[in-house]
């Protein structure tokens, strides 16, 4: 590609949680700069520094502090927008954009299962973003998701069984960061030393993500992939990290050795792009026993890895193993600016 | 029975953490007075309060303070014991002291795949208390043992199903609480705002007890019910209380309300027998959407019951649903008071 | 007094947390009966089970889920209000109901510090409720109020010392609870792991509010105590109880042993009126080298007493020990109620 | 200096958690270059990675892993060594090393309060590691120790006040992180959603070692800063990162923008040297209400920095600000390897 310009870029929600990750992400990327920033109407016209409750834990970036928030409508000074919108607003907002002539990176939920909207893993699906032609907003507006950040995991962990043996069925109980429900998201109160098993809306997006995720592109679109999912949703007291606990039956027959092997030596269809943000390996098997763990292991490798541990047979299904998956960057504004990388590598951007 | 006089018990392992919780529940007993306390050569011969770090947040009862610790050795002043011991030296311990002619009613799980070893939840198998007519320690000792705890919560909330529909597969993830570690147990360093997924040779219990204590108590012994358990478990900073999804397939056809009312109805054979210790009901159906909680619940009816929710259908197998278990009450000591208990009924003790 | 009927209560801002612990504390009381329950305008109608979000690990009394919930306007059916109510409105609110002749036992911080209002810890200052006679609500409505739940811990720990040496400096550092910034109060990505050095209000509370508790009752009202109080606030991941780190100046040369004697042998004018809430002793010293510590006394005795430990001397100031008081309880909902059993005891309820 | 070859660097204690962080630390520093790892017994003979429970949540680095680890005696294939042994060997291990000839840069509290022994932060008190000079261990062997984690940023904190205004009277309040305890350390149980309000040992260190690193060193050795300090220190549920709360006397008159403007424009003597660890600025500053805080800030820059926030006026001494300080950093490894760098810089390594 060529990458004798910087892609301007604006971020959709900027002010929140996963608009923030985005603007922490982005400070050093290659390919893009950040050139506008839209919030609500009660940020709009401030600097990003003073409308802003920074939650990260490392410095808000210079450049960014003071650059004037804009309205959350189309005439932003950009190429294309990632949107960290909350889905309460994202539905009409995104639209807007993409009926304006932008791209929109979104990791809101709302158009996600759409016919024509890729829902995008690059190292799962990158074909999957031909479905952009197909799309109507209008000639050069787009709309392009990444999956739950729960499915995220799940579905990454996924992606080498089906290629290798095909799946049946699939039962899952994570166990959820803080940050996976934004800011102010969970109260102290209710979470502090406790659990909650439940978290809305949840665990039907992780039984019904995977299958378009690992899903085949025809001429009708996607052709959803054949195998049941059972999600079991908690809240845990942890700061960043999805931690997955699954059970899978495969089609066909294969040996613990096969699966490990499946895992390890998987290659996607994107490791020679150069992307980035795509972390090599893509899949990182762990040998510890009592691994992986979300505060030991992710935000290594910039929290770009899906992690595998602690894989062996199952009494009830055919194989079980452990998922981690960082929530707010593999599963949220990391996943979407390696979307981007894709959709710039691929000539869409 | 006859309360005319309170039965003389001794604790084994006294300042350990489970000690330590007999000594607290035990406190106003009205059928039995703690009038021994045995710990290892370190604490022997010291007034209890001096050799203990209490570590629970009741006062240490008073009358228990300056009671001196005895060696872990028969001869104790007492009419049974339980025992608090850990696994590492409790198979020597429990046998000397049935040996010697007590009763011993264990936590520890020593024992507790003996064949002629009753593993007890009153309410689910109480008849297997019959066991100890074929122990061979001595003419009065004997050994009864609880099960672990995660597998008490799991095993209670099959009861009903087991007996209503039949089963023939689980899936449990378990989400268990610090307290189950023991003292000092898990490194704060290792758990604060973290999960680890693995807990030594936790799921191998959790994957064969309950078998054994839904089994049918045969001439020949027991005869083990006939399903598979699969076990992820998982420890999460939790102080008391075992949170488990569960997923299970029936062996007979049921629906969603047939298995709400297996739960809600639920009667076991112990409810009519006024137990000091026996939870009324024993298996608690929650309405509310995110609960069962361990802060919330586990405290409740005295830490007793069972605590069932989420009550629904499974993609994968056939119904899911959370139980929650009070780890340090009904799944250690305050299991095994209950065992006691209808021990005493039986005319056992 | 006599206790041949309870006296009715109404709870003012039923539906919070402070309400809510209100309504848990006076479940069983032996005065106090709960016959109204109001609430803002959104639950007003609803049966308070229904409008609640019950925070609490112990179930919500029977009896009062079914009560409908009233609006905070004067009319309910009691004889005296409790008030649990948010500073935005308790000021106007509670007015409303003094005016309207009812008492209002208040945990507000709106009228603490007016010159006419007793700021009221039962065993510190029990005759200042003689104020009540020169408010000018009504004939029979007045407002008494409890001060902020860290002052109670602090004032508390400083009135025996006062008592009997004087005071001249104080220097506090809180570490307080989440359950003291009310619900949902301090979002989890904020506090879990952390330490938030800053409460909006709290230290200028702290600095001025014990100098009116241990003030002396004149013709001309409260002479204020003169002493001066440096407070540093934190919020720590603690669910329930404020420790507190203090080093005193006295007025009067006092040995440390003088300083233990006066912790300990404190008896408190109230101490003989067999309050139901009232704690005995008031003040607990605790022995350990590392106690007082809020997850392992803050609940004892009903969460009543003031605890104390580590009393040395101090290298800067001349003695320094740790306070922990259980910040739902002594230092609100159980204050006031106390206060209302001394206001009963003193002919004034 | 010249960099034309890498310091060879053994590291004692190098299994423990402040070995580790001199091995994560140091993974990619430009002058020194791990060339062994000693630790106990009980490791010697065995790879580092094989041998270490690596608790880092930053990879072990691939060089060290397969690294033998040595026993803990002179002989090491190094030019000087870092120390993380525990203070109960560390007095003849460091003492052996030194005799041997080999520097020895230490974190350990053994050797800190000998007269001829210097106590540094560089950005403190650099002159004082002409006491090297004194040291008799041997030809070229000698002990240069940095002080206790509180210590480091309460010293740091009241430097520019000193050097300002002098100083009389200090008091801190510490709220301290996990990882100061090392590893296992703190039991989850005592620690989760809990304080505890005494730290072994730690108060004494706080309260000596300020005034000899703010000490003046003459002909006779280190003539003690005249100031009292008087420390309350408590563990909290934070991972790394010690907060203190401070007020301060002044032996001068100062305004508030004084003080303000001494923190701010502090430049220590060794900003202009270049060395790598070196923070800049030193002191820093937050402007925010609710700030420092440990998990906000602590890892910014390297973690080397001392934060200072919410500087006011005391009401009992005269000014009162926050601390806040990376413990395992700029409190233990790193504050060791910036000695050392200031020792090269110095000639002395």
């Amino acid at each position: 590609m060529t990458t004798d310009r910087k892609r301007r870029v604006g971020i959709l929600g900027a002010t929140g949680a996963v608009g923030q990750k985005f603007v922490e992400l982005l400070a050093d990327h290659p390919w893009f700069k950040i050139t506008a920033v839209a919030a609500s109407e009660r940020s709009a016209g401030r600097a990003y520094g003073d409308a802003v409750n920074w939650i990260g834990s490392t410095p808000l970036p210079g450049g960014i502090a003071g650059m004037p928030v804009s309205a959350s409508e189309p005439g932003l000074d950009c190429d294309f927008v990632f949107s960290g919108l909350d889905s309460s607003v994202a539905f009409e907002i995104e639209g807007n954009f993409a009926r304006s002539g932008l791209p929109v990176i979104s990791n809101a939920k709302n158009y996600r299962m759409q016919p024509d909207v890729p829902l995008l893993i690059p190292e799962v699906n990158p074909d999957h973003t031909r479905l952009i032609k197909s799309q109507t907003f209008s000639d050069r507006g787009y709309i392009v998701t990444n999956p739950n950040c729960s499915t995220v995991g799940l579905a990454s962990a996924l992606k080498p069984l089906y290629d290798s043996f095909g799946l049946t069925k699939v039962i899952v109980t994570t166990m959820q960061a803080l940050s996976g429900a934004g800011y102010p998201g969970v109260a102290s109160l209710d979470i502090l030393a406790n659990v909650v098993p439940h978290i809305g809306g949840e665990e039907d997006k992780v039984e019904t993500e995977p299958q378009k995720l690992l899903g085949k592109l025809t001429d009708d679109g996607i052709r959803y992939a054949d195998f049941a999912v059972s999600a079991h949703c908690n809240r845990v007291p942890v700061l960043d990290g999805h931690t997955e606990c699954v059970s899978v039956q495969l089609a066909e027959r294969a040996s613990l050795d096969d699966v490990r092997q499946a895992f390890e030596s998987f290659v996607s269809d994107i490791d020679d792009l150069g992307l980035p943000f795509a972390p090599r390996p893509f899949i990182r098997v762990l040998p510890g026993a009592a691994d992986p763990q979300p505060r030991k292991h992710v935000s290594m490798h910039g929290g770009m890895p899906v992690w595998i541990g602690r894989l062996r047979p199952c009494n009830v299904l055919e194989f079980r193993f452990v998922v981690l998956v960082h929530n707010t960057v593999r599963g949220a504004a990391g996943g979407a600016i390696l979307n981007a990388e894709l959709l710039v590598e691929q000539g869409y951007l």
